[in-house]
């Protein structure tokens, strides 16, 4: 107690989109979640209260905001607001996944740039600074003025198939879509294979071809979000049509929302790793899904935050 | 086309909160509402396309923020943000009923001003001006930089009962919690009664009494916002143990959320004036509610705002 | 002294409103008021000079706003502006009294929110941090988003009445106008009392009556701004007219302004209890005020704030 | 009247300060002032009414801030509020006289910038524009990041020399003063004489010397305020003490504060010529002055504001 | 034409950037360019000066910022600050290439984002609208929260190659690098190719591989910045290494740095598409160059920003 | 190591304006300067990159913006971007020379007032605190809104000169210019002298005038910005002319742009005492150059900031 103050600055706080990750995170410092209550009028409204004092503290809010996004970023900005009144010193969100991200641009007329909306709404309600993990897009981290770090979920991916010999001439990395490709390429560097690019469209069913050479491969597909599971088990199957030997895939956020359960237990793909960034229930995980946690990384990187180190070494395998 | 270029350069956006509402509101001006497209995908985020050009334009976006409450200001604030990036000229928001106004102070200590936030948010996002309807307290107008309109329904229920010949000593008006009484107090003086205050509390269940006379009277209790339905409930109770011959009940904006329509049909109330400022299933609805509209009074401000004529006329009974 | 070197990072500092309170307030922490100079020219305008540094300091300005308002402002304002750019850490305002605290709305159309515009003012100055004693508003709070501390008087007016006995079934606790009916219910709280209301015009001389039973009871009227006396003095004859036995008056900011003096020397009033936010002469007092010190609530609130405590129990009887 | 809808999209406000020069300057245009009350309560709050609407307009502000300045920029920020909040298209603030624009530097160490502090209040409360005459530095201007036009009063001045043959080798223009050099200057260039400098310490009584050649010359002192009269007598006296044949005097701003018409009247100086920019009772007025109006001025740069015609020729004599 | 004084309140003012490309530019409209005067003092500073009024006028500044691009967006920001002083009613700044843009992300720790550093300054400094032609990434309109119109190369260049006959299945277009993949698709959707993509590294000489196949095929390359042309000329060998017969390439923004000439005149590129949205000497264009006009397509989308019509059909081929 | 840890909290970054002004300041500390890579592409932009880590701690950029003053600002903006995002504690600014200073005012309509920009453009970009010397007029200071310290000169020349005994009747300090005339007057006081301006426009050739009395004195021409030499010289000949015995120079910021050697040592000046602020080639200084460093100046300065103990005894003679 009294002989680390620096240490009793800080106060961990969970909102309610996955508090299992945010209790992990809490035991990287081995200190209890800050108390607060999260409550829900018969009319919709959420009503906060932190049960305890934040005058003077630095404080971390942990926020994950899959579905349903809408209440769980209302919550978490009613929070940052309530931080904000209450005297906290820094109010340090963390975004284990940034939904809204893929709204980045207006690709078409009219459009809003959703993603950068939330930024401006997270700073106009009081945050000061901002840790999320793999961004759909890094410019993002550019719609903010506050310092952002964005962790990288590829030295994870690569630990996990370094762990299983999964490297060499024998695999190729994969992305099964034309966007995303520098992801992909940083995975093969890890790995020390090529990089095949799947071209399909979103819209269309029957269109799509492999870029590059898969054939008698081991195919490692890799993108950030997983929500449907049609992007991946498409790519698997043109992959195979390719005359790949077998395929797996990972992404860094999985919401496994609609029918992805049925769309990927069917698709020939023989095991997808995720981390747990987003809380699903069970009961829509599809049988080939590996969970790995992000909570070391997350709590290491706030660690660095609050004691003022470098962040740099995470961003390496092998930290 | 040619006549009046400055009726063209307006154009009336409905979110789907209210979208009757918008509907008659747009008809006061004679003209059509915008298109636009408000979709959700399999992962809750909305996605917004305005299909028609706004560049230059003065808009309006009407949206009512009941029941899911997160979502349909999310959705308004995404609309906000879409407007500003196409170029409208201004971007005039219309909030026939501005959720989360009762959380305008810290009750306790560490809460947050929600109705602040979503102040602070709307601005941020880029709304210029913002009308609304009869607020929960008033000074949150000041919690704006950016002109507010507040629209009263006042003169809407004094028409509504003089029309019925429904005032003078035989009436009392009553309010039927603690705050409020100038709400109250704007009906005495239309009807030409006294006035009398249910003191009650929230929470408890069997406190609660009636300040002032009321025997033999009709009491005519009003509030702002009819939620759940216990607070018309209890007082009408408690006028009629205090002697009150009978009880009506007029309220702005009718959420009818949890067990609204039993509770409000087991009391002792004849008559349940509301606006149709929010809309709810009809199978929410109590037996006793009356429905008169606002859209008249909306539409004639939205006029007002865009000729630029006064606004005062419309404060008044017999506008 | 020398071995608590956080103590030192503070310096309190009083503008020329009540630099009794000040002094006071100072007295609870054992710390001198900081030097400065207040000057003001032939013309007018105000000069201030900081005679010591500020530079990384957490400051405290003091400035009570009552008569001559804008003089009073206007100083605090640019000691704000010094002290900003003298360098220091937190700039954190203390307002005994808030003026234009009452212009926290447009009661008709083209009106100001002077209230806002205060806040506003300070905002823009450099204030970080406001701490304030029984706003006439509660709103008022968000119409800030720095942190604003908002002390409540009806604890040491429930002391003062506790400790004569004044408590039960034999007194009422009143209202003298229909708005501030809640700060009167506090106090009924703590007293154990029924509550009424006196409903007056504040243009009007001649109309008023009063909500509730006062018959035979020593009524206790409580309001926030006793300014010319006449509300105080016109519920006191309604009550007394209505039954009341006796009638005792308290109020958190005593300005005294006009023919105050008079006006309640005449009023059928026992006995007015008011603290000492405001400064005005001796002469201007009426005979049957008594004044309580708010100058442990304000100074114990500051410490708080400086030594990052929960500023909770000060808003509780009994801290 | 009907042919013209733009023109009467503008109204001019008067606040209290310089009522006859309002009335002046909207005679330029040929238009009524606008309609609106100034209260002061017992409290000495101040109220402001806007008495007609101003939704959509142009407004055009006017307020001289000479004593008691701290009212006047009160009422004025108040103004401005109100104007904002009831939907002004534009807030144009017309400032004959910029008090305060002295405290333009931190002369000593924890100085306010007071200048700045004032420029910052105006925008904060939502001034559009600024139109000022005459600043005691031009760098003020910078102060700004709205438009600020800055009026010159040297054409005025050198109007008035020139109409009375005053110009060439036997008169010689003087800075009273080490600062302000380059209006003097600016004065000479249209007169075609040469400059002298007095230089004079504002504290100290005894000292001070001229800096160049007056010798049998008529001396035309100019200055930008003249408050107390001290700084243009002292300097008169050393002018004669250095053989000038006759001095002269002019300044923008008019205040006459404290023993200033004995002092001047005591002065040997023979004229001192003034524009109307503040209004100060006749009975403080010295027997040598002389007003001349800059109503003209000043309008015809209100109508180039309104009309978006160049602001140029007024820069110029001959205008 | 003459008798709508709207059009008359545009004026289209060119900086030193790219002159010739303004004139086009203004020569869609009609109209002269504004007269403005750039100039270099012997210290370096720039000084700007307008000559002639802005008030009230729309205001469209055009600046290409290619080298020496620090001189080029400094006498941009300073022509912002010059128009907002002067009143202009918007400030639309016109940026045919936006220098920076590349570093639009932390790429490693510790690192600037220049490209939102850029936005932050333009916005701050005063602009009101931004026009530019193919950001290097897409996610750089929403570092902005003014409006941002991003227009597209792809159209134009697809015309030139379409009217030269190049579609189809003997074509291939390429991404000379792993990023941009989707600029390359977009070429490729116009012209009914596949998709092949060179993955090099910036640094090393000697990596570097084909994804796709290429075979026999006639290679177009994509790309956005030409800027020392090592890129191009090292995807060029690498695709005919892997069997292509003819290689060509286009680039939105042709910089023609270093040694740009030499390296591409010895690369087996056929020829080389670039638009004039950067000015260069034309001793550094490389003989295979080919220019096309970007002011058609700048000019119109102008036309459509000033009367307030849709963007849309300028980002479709086609026009 | 650990017995200061607050020193370890500082780290000084030079920029490239001139480095070993910034070595020197760094020795006032003891410290190294911060390691940070600053890279011209061959497109001209700038990438820079900080080699340590900056979370948490105060960090203090030295840049002289002297030519090429476009590239060293935005440099220093670049700078103050990355240590933002990389979570500097405070980013205190140092310019030795603030270039575009002059331009402080819009001297002809429609100028910018690049100083003001530049003071916009530093806090857009993140300075939290800016320390300089000597800046042109002490006005722009009011430009910022942050704490601004600006250092004099005046003192250390007055030190140069008493150490040569060059004080009293014998010797007027003399301003060359009709500006800058309290600069001047502060050497005055320094040495006990009088004081005498020459009057001279920048742009005509042979015009020009003393005033004052300079015969058969030695004449001390002060002035802040050693440009082109034009002003210096032709005042010394003025003063020559004038009978003066001997003129001697001194000047704050030395830039010797243009032929300044040549002007000046062709001119009657016996000595020019600057000092270090700017850094120029040896090559381009004329033979009576004498340096005086404002290292220790400066660095005392930081270190006061550093231990936020009082400025002001910088500001006077004999620290």
């Amino acid at each position: 107690m009294n002989e680390n103050h620096t240490e009793e600055a800080l106060k961990i706080f969970s909102l309610d989109g996955n508090v299992p990750l945010a209790q992990k995170i809490a035991d990287v410092f081995g200190c209890q979640l800050g108390k607060s209550a999260i409550k829900t009028f018969s009319d919709g409204e959420i009503a906060i209260n932190i049960e305890e004092s934040v005058r003077g503290i630095d404080t971390y809010l942990i926020q994950s905001t899959n579905t349903p996004v809408n209440d769980y970023y209302m919550a978490l900005l009613i929070m940052i607001d309530a931080m904000k009144r209450a005297s906290a010193k820094t109010i340090n969100v963390i975004l284990p996944y940034y939904a809204y991200a893929r709204q980045d641009r207006t690709s078409r007329p009219h459009e809003p740039i959703t993603a950068k909306l939330i930024a401006n709404l997270l700073v106009e309600a009081g945050a000061t600074r901002v840790l999320t993990l793999d961004l759909h897009t890094v410019q993002v981290q550019g719609f903010f003025d506050i310092p952002v770090d964005n962790l990288f979920t590829t030295p994870l991916f690569a630990r996990y198939y370094l762990d299983r010999g999964m490297q060499g001439d024998e695999y190729v990395v994969v992305s099964p879509k034309n966007s995303g490709v520098q992801r992909s390429r940083g995975l093969a560097e890890y790995l020390g294979t090529t990089l095949a690019i799947v071209d399909q469209d979103d819209d269309a069913q029957d269109d799509g071809y492999v870029i590059g050479d898969v054939e008698g491969k081991t195919c490692i597909m890799v993108d950030d979000i997983l929500n449907t599971g049609h992007t991946f088990a498409k790519a698997a199957r043109l992959l195979k049509e390719a005359g790949a030997k077998e395929v797996h895939a990972c992404a860094s956020h999985a919401l496994f929302n609609a029918d992805a359960k049925e769309v990927l237990e069917n698709a020939p793909i023989e095991d997808i790793c995720v981390t747990d960034s987003c809380l699903t229930e069970d009961t829509r995980h599809p049988k080939q899904a590996t969970y790995i946690t992000c909570s070391e990384l997350i709590g290491e990187a706030m660690k660095r935050i609050h004691e003022n180190t470098p962040m740099s070494p995470l961003f390496r395998l092998e930290k």
